[in-house]
């Protein structure tokens, strides 16, 4: 598989690492941009947002988003603002995830969670200030074209909202109370708690390039799938790598009881399905114009990660 | 005071309770509306939404919103939508509010708050979701204006972020652990957790009925007042009238240690300085146009409250 992918990226003609590391850098200091200053009152407060979304990690949903705006046209400068507002999502949803009273997980990538380095009620009011900066974000920096700023918003609004992220946090959290989750079950969780903002990040890129109705289908389908391959390989991962490799603790879904989608489809039959969300991701990315390269390298980066 | 009250509505030639009922019967109907059915998936997530929005309490925010938007010529129609918006935010900040790790109440109007009729998680979740929901109803519901969208979402935003309603909540956490805040910062404090609010409620009505700057700073100035007189006097009451009047435990903040405005200031001076906000607030709307009744009406049931 890995050999696979490093054929495919030397065909590619591209430098993926390279395109991939200018992304990250715009969004790592669009973060420091465009979140309120640490040493601006509340302090605790915007400490903690900015410890949070200063943590590191992929990247993955604003790298996309950039990656989809510029597939069609829209310059990295357009779409910094709304990618930096997804990152928030995804960072308060994660805060939020890791308290005592649902995850309760002390540390993320070997570093104390936000409930960990401050305390309980400052990692709740900063999750809720990332949520909130989100939609601020969008509302704030795109009024030279107020339907661009609403179209944006409702977008966010809808992936992370109830139906979908919130709602795929719900199920999830009630499919861990019970050892006999459905597949049915586990397909709602993927596909909205995590599916959903993958979708988003594309489909938002779409829409600040100027996507039409049919390439917006498109990319909300490629994310889908995208998002479908990358939580069945999240649960892959979880049951065969180490600690050490993953950055968090392995295993941890099957110590406790919880239904994984490895335990109910196999392990052979998870990489294969994965495998098949991925295939289906690449082929509705070839349908899309512009430079698809980056795009479909970071489509094989995520299907060959090991953490 | 309650005298006075009761002959300047009656010179108002109004039907204040009647206006008052016209209102919040909308906004309860618009709830139901406006929010995702209790029986869609997650139920017990939806549920949760419904169930501490659906707690009844005065309604202030979209009362004011629908108030303002009136003023300005706006159809409550037109208004509805985003004051149900603002009544989700409200809502959304007291769940987090009353969870263990912030104030810890179990009781909210004689009805066990989210977390106890549910559960922690949910109660997160649920509020996660109403804070959602807010910018999902400013993005969906005003397209056919997409600045209009834009502005609302721009100002809930801001009156609902790090620096505001988020902001405040934080600094009252950190005062609540010393007795020694001092008046600016309980200032902060109302100003932020309270005023912020009741300011974007006066001022999205406002936005919906095409107010020009000038009237939307006024509508501002109008909201900052009323919601210091309003916070003061929620301290006054906790200091002063029982709990079966509040529908909340009385004296709650007194026997916690917490610097209130009354230990601050003495109860005759709070008073004084509540009284002089609503009057700078009278003074305010009075610069506004329109039928200013119900919403001089509203100020003064506010100023003459009991719990």
């Amino acid at each position: 598989m890995a050999g696979t992918n490093t054929a495919l990226l030397a065909d590619l003609k591209m430098d993926f690492p390279a395109e991939l590391q200018r992304h990250v850098r715009r969004i790592e200091r669009g973060i420091d941009v465009y979140l309120p200053p640490g040493d601006t009152r509340p302090r605790r407060l915007h400490e903690a947002m900015r410890y949070s979304l200063q943590a590191g990690g992929k990247r993955l949903r604003p790298v996309l988003l950039l990656g989809a705006a510029e597939l069609f046209g829209a310059s990295d400068d357009s779409a910094l603002p709304a990618a930096i507002a997804i990152e928030c999502v995804h960072t308060y949803s994660l805060i939020h995830d890791y308290l005592p009273c649902m995850d309760n997980d002390d540390l993320r990538r070997g570093r104390p969670t936000a409930h960990k380095a401050f305390d309980e009620a400052t990692a709740l009011l900063a999750g809720d200030a990332l949520l909130t900066q989100a939609f601020a974000l969008l509302a704030t920096n795109y009024t030279a074209n107020p339907a661009l700023a609403g179209a944006l918003c409702r977008e966010l609004a809808d992936a992370a909202g109830s139906r979908r992220l919130i709602g795929g946090q719900m199920e999830d959290l009630l499919a861990e109370k019970k050892s006999d989750a459905t597949k049915e079950e586990l397909e709602f969780i993927h596909l909205n708690k995590t599916a959903a903002m993958i979708e988003a990040a594309l489909v938002m890129g779409g829409i600040i390039g100027g996507a039409d109705n049919a390439g917006i289908d498109t990319l909300r389908r490629t994310g889908r799938h995208l998002g479908l391959a990358f939580q069945i390989i999240d649960d892959v991962l979880d049951a065969t790598a180490d600690s050490a490799t993953l950055g968090k603790t392995a295993g941890k879904d099957a110590k406790s009881g919880k239904t994984t989608y490895v335990r109910l489809h196999g392990l052979a039959s998870s990489r294969r399905i994965a495998a098949e969300h991925t295939q289906a991701a690449r082929a509705a990315l070839d349908l899309l114009p512009g430079k698809r390269e980056f795009l479909h390298a970071l489509i094989e980066s995520m299907a060959g990660r090991s953490k």
